[in-house]
């Protein structure tokens, strides 16, 4: 499972790079699909992230405020200040079948269930963003697994 | 691993079903990004998971013509028949770093890498889908892992 997030991690990082040069407005425009925006799409990917790892933690939520992450080098910041986190807290030790509780819908999922989910999550929302990148004639960032190092 | 498999499948089937009430011109119309067409995205998704899965196998790739597969049923039609093989088939039991021949490409490549590319690869083109499907106004099939009983 940790691959997969390792995966999520660089094609991110890739993406942030690939976008640095793009003007504010385009990132922030609203598009049709997704979550809106380019920029709105990355804060919700490294939102949901955190937010479902710190349940298998039993942590309490963070919540982020969006407006306070307008920039790509704001998103940035975010990204790696909780990735800092996860990868000194991923569960790499927690029994896949262990039930976690989840606050904001007042459920109990287990720990394998919710890694699947946050995997799926980012991989499908880059899919979009790779779709509006086309629409800025940008050269998508790959989503080959095969060919990476980690 | 086996896991997400059926979540791609079962994905795969929800937009089978969202879509079949879309006009053929539709499906095939070249759109902007991804692999140019909804029908295209089910064609490759199929083919490129059949296609690892044989290299896994140790079995010759079989090459499919797209041009046979011009309708949803006949796209249906060839996933529900590849599936069924690549579920009597599956490489529960190999060794995750074992090595296999790729012969698209001439290279060695180990299991684990295969299976995690084929997973990303499908929820990736999805995502795609998932933009082009609110360009024809319909609510996308949900990519929620969470929720899903296989």
């Amino acid at each position: 499972m940790f691959q997969f997030f390792q995966y999520n991690w660089q094609v991110r990082d890739e993406w942030l790079t690939l976008l640095k040069d793009i003007p504010p407005d385009e990132l922030l425009k609203e598009r049709v699909g997704g979550v809106r925006s380019i920029l709105y799409t990355f804060f919700h990917i490294i939102d949901v992230e955190y937010s479902w790892l710190r349940c298998i933690n039993g942590k309490e939520d963070v919540l982020f405020d969006y407006s306070d992450y307008q920039t790509l080098d704001r998103i940035q910041y975010l990204s790696n200040q909780l990735r800092t986190e996860i990868s000194a807290t991923f569960p790499h030790d927690v029994p896949i079948d262990k039930q976690v509780f989840i606050p904001w819908d007042s459920s109990h999922q287990n720990v394998t269930a919710i890694l699947h989910h946050i995997i799926a999550h980012e991989i499908h929302h880059i899919g979009q963003l790779s779709i509006w990148a086309r629409e800025l004639n940008l050269h998508p960032v790959s989503a080959s697994y095969i060919g990476r190092k980690f």
